[in-house]
């Protein structure tokens, strides 16, 4: 099998790039995450996963990861990204992300939602939520992303 | 290298929920894969592997898998999703999904239409189809979803 | 942790289907990745990873590879996909791709710009770049798909 992550942080960053691919780049590089290989996950924080924020990951090392982008090409247009962990007390934990064209504050209030809805649906008692998120305005083509890496 | 799975099994179900992502969510833990990290793989069923329907993986694990969803916000729309495995004699299989505003019979019915066109564009003998398909009339925000877990 | 691919190749091209999902399938086996299981990357190159395009990769492999691809029902429209690998002297490498409705030369041409933004956004000298394009007059379903696997 392929070994269970044990480790984990948050990051939440925007960048503006020349184009789509390169604006959600420089949103990875703001976020210390881009010069690794993001393999996307749906989402959930293993059992005893501990959270380490000053985490270094070699590059191109292939990195478990669950995240949520917007990229727009609308100068003015405000984005926002958030992504949220949900903790039981002795289980595994649950991961929410979301972006849309919205405020940061918005993005964070629906990760809180999404995570208790998590929660009730699995008859589990939520007992600390961690989130990052964070919001932009576009010049020209920006990106608004929020992640959580799993690692070893 | 990444160790190639040997076991799987198809699950299809729908669901519920307050938010795109949790209906998603929702419907993932109807299908009895809701507390593991899926990983989207395209799609090729490994030579050899063995069909466990009761196969129960820990919280947590990364869980290569192919699958499809639609998620609607259309109260009375109805969805579906069909994933479907061809298998040959004696080598690998190809695994096909859907999903879409339809009957879980036209689903199943693409995939087994795809299912041909992979094993004719293979050159291979189709020998054996597994289906499983799910159809859902939304309420307020449904999600249907299909998938084939490859585990260990 | 998931050990680092230390191999790579490119590889491009096109193919019709009788539906989306098979006309991606059907680029796939034209590309000659048509039968292991790919999981998106996003996007680099490790460090000391070799170019080997031999590489022959057994079904059914689970297979980190980044890749970009379009699919197009509109008969005549001409698509295209690229993808290029930016190498540096001593480090890593950036991996970006691009797919849309546009000519192949138009598809390389904005992968050698994104390439080129990409090292300067990390203050690191490009030292050589890989290109591989396809592009596709569509018949009734096309795809065009370019990647670079990642193997061992």
């Amino acid at each position: 099998m392929l070994p269970t992550p044990q480790k984990f942080f948050l990051t939440a960053a925007s960048a503006e790039g020349h184009s789509q691919l390169t604006a959600f780049d420089n949103a990875l590089l703001a976020g210390r995450i881009g010069n690794i290989n993001l393999i996307r996950v749906s989402s959930i924080l293993p059992p005893g996963a501990q959270y380490d924020p000053d985490l270094v990951i070699p590059p191109g090392s292939l990195v478990p990861t669950a995240y949520g982008y917007v990229i727009s090409d609308v100068p003015g247009e405000l984005i926002a990204a958030a992504v949220g962990i949900g903790f039981s007390a002795e289980s595994f934990g649950v991961i929410m992300e979301f972006a849309g064209r919205c405020s940061r504050q918005e993005a964070e209030g629906r990760i809180e939602a999404m995570l208790r809805e998590a929660f009730d649906s699995r008859g589990m008692k939520l007992v600390e939520v961690k989130i990052a998120g964070t919001e932009h305005r576009v010049e020209k083509i920006g990106c608004a992303l929020a992640a959580v890496p799993l690692w070893y």
